[in-house]
């Protein structure tokens, strides 16, 4: 056990792209767990998506991260020392301990990890907040009936890859849209989707819509929304009658300065994008999964023995070193990843 | 029984704000019903801001009106012969006549209509398809809860008045947006809205909003969109967490050309608009009535008597004359009218 532990703070609120000077590596005293609380040494840390809105003090579902406070994040690490009963030292927990080799929170807050299930890490990702958040919006917002047509995007991303394989599972046509022709590889052979397409080899949203149309042929009933940008551009003019786009993200827009910085927005109008939810009768459902935990039970008992079976695939990008946390988290934003992004932290 | 009758067709498709010239009076052979079809002599024709949308080419849900064609739309009038032995002459029915003195439809696409019930005028509005799309919209799409806040425009329609006085019987806080200081009288002392504000007062989405805050200290929960522009960026920053957004119509949008020309889209973007929808996890759902018909007779049986007994008032601007159509629409998309917008056709 050791006396210090090193975490990474937020050294100043990012103008657009996080850069590596907005963060910082510090050490501090390992914190002695109070009454009720639970020490944890820190094994792996979740890198996310909506990290980059903590970043922001805009009005949001979640206070930002303040100026030199820690980074948030949710993490898996071994017990090293309780002060309840529900956790002794060796035990495995999740829980929101923040970019950070330690950390204390009240047992209440922790999730235990059976590391005899399924590999740790899974707990961050397929069997975590990412799986859940895809299970969950696809299930209670997305509908899905056999015979339709479903796109998500960030397709091996553990959201989008959740996504298409349930929407697989349930009999319906799913096309993914990814970077690099080594993911599309990845959602087709690995995740199983029926179609995947580059977004890098369109240049713009009209030339990537007329490809999703020829990978759609029968249009979109499911946009399920986790990046924004060019690929919603690109998906609006497809969508059919009574189609459904829950939306648990817009990545593409979370460094556009203000959402109004980009070439996206120039084209897709608020007026227009208003207009088709109108005229074909869409169901359009923001939602974070913080909450719906309480279905997260009915999560875990349906998917992980899909993932213990290996009918649910996995894909993880492992970083080595909280040091890295930074630079690991920037390629996350621009796409550098392939599955979900990790850190390992000891 | 006249040999000749009246209608008005498209002349040419309006560039923005339709003008008079794209109207045409003309006339023709009064049409002789076919076998199970019914003659109507109507009296009373509806003007809605829908039919703005028929005299664009653009896609929607439904097919343009041809350049030639009868001007569609509601009507009511009395059965003047009938091969269908469902109608018999001196009926009353309401079809879908368009903008005409007459006209033929097959007996099944009829609705009978009750003198003694109600003014047959009721029919093309609080007991016809406006006041259905407003009770549905919000009963289906906006779920209303005792205690919240609903905000509607175009109060004093037969759309909005019928989803503020339907929320207020279901406890809500309603306050409405209409065009002038009368209007907004009406909304208050005739139809019982807590508060209506005149958005001619404000000469911005800026001041709109800032005035709507202090009508509604807690928030919106509910929006009823059936207007846009100017009143849908003023509401946006306003929506409770868990807020719903039933869609029905925009019509501050649908003379804007494309959707993309006027002012109310420089400052709400897409972006801007798709991450509320995010971060307060909004249900926004896009409807058209015409999918909902199944539902009309539950509609009828639940408001045809508040109608009757008077605790859902009503109130129609009725012009003269079917050459004097043209003109009563105009002024009803530019807000000019107050109460249903109807024509007294004989």
């Amino acid at each position: 056990m050791t006396d210090t532990m090193k975490h990474i703070v937020l050294a100043s609120r990012p103008d657009g792209a996080p850069t590596a000077a907005n963060f910082r590596l510090e050490e501090s005293a390992v914190p002695t767990p109070g009454d009720g609380e639970v020490l944890v040494r820190v094994h792996y840390m979740s890198l996310d998506p909506y990290m980059r809105g903590r970043m922001d003090d805009a009005k949001s579902y979640a206070a930002p991260v303040p100026i030199g406070g820690t980074m948030e994040g949710g993490a898996v690490g071994e017990v090293i020392a309780s002060n309840s009963p529900d956790f002794k030292p060796g035990d495995f927990a999740f829980g929101m301990f923040g970019w950070a080799t330690h950390g204390v929170q009240p047992a209440k807050m922790l999730r235990k990890v059976d590391p005899a299930q399924a590999p740790i890490t899974t707990s961050l990702g397929v069997l975590g907040m990412p799986g859940f958040t895809g299970w969950q919006g696809l299930m209670e917002y997305g509908r899905p009936k056999a015979g339709e047509t479903l796109v998500v995007a960030a397709a091996t991303g553990p959201v989008g890859s959740m996504v298409g394989q349930i929407a697989k599972a349930h009999g319906l046509r799913v096309v993914g849209i990814a970077g690099g022709a080594d993911k599309c590889a990845t959602a087709k052979d690995h995740f199983g989707f029926d179609e995947c397409l580059d977004h890098r080899a369109y240049p713009d949203a009209k030339s990537l819509s007329a490809a999703l149309k020829e990978a759609c042929p029968k249009g979109i009933d499911i946009y399920f929304e986790n990046v924004g940008g060019k690929v919603l551009e690109a998906v609006i003019p497809l969508m059919n009658p009574f189609g459904r786009i829950p939306i648990c993200g817009m990545i593409a827009w979370y460094n556009a300065g203000g959402l109004g910085a980009n070439a996206a927005e120039q084209a897709l109008t608020a007026p227009k994008l208003w207009r088709t939810i109108l005229v074909n009768f869409l169901s359009v459902n923001g939602f974070i999964i913080s909450n719906h935990w309480a279905n997260f039970p009915n999560f875990l008992k349906e998917v992980a023995p899909k993932v213990a079976d290996g009918s649910i695939a996995v894909q993880e990008d492992i970083t080595e070193g909280l040091e890295n946390a930074p630079q690991a988290f920037m390629d996350l934003l621009t796409g550098g990843n392939n599955g979900k992004a990790i850190v390992k932290v000891i």
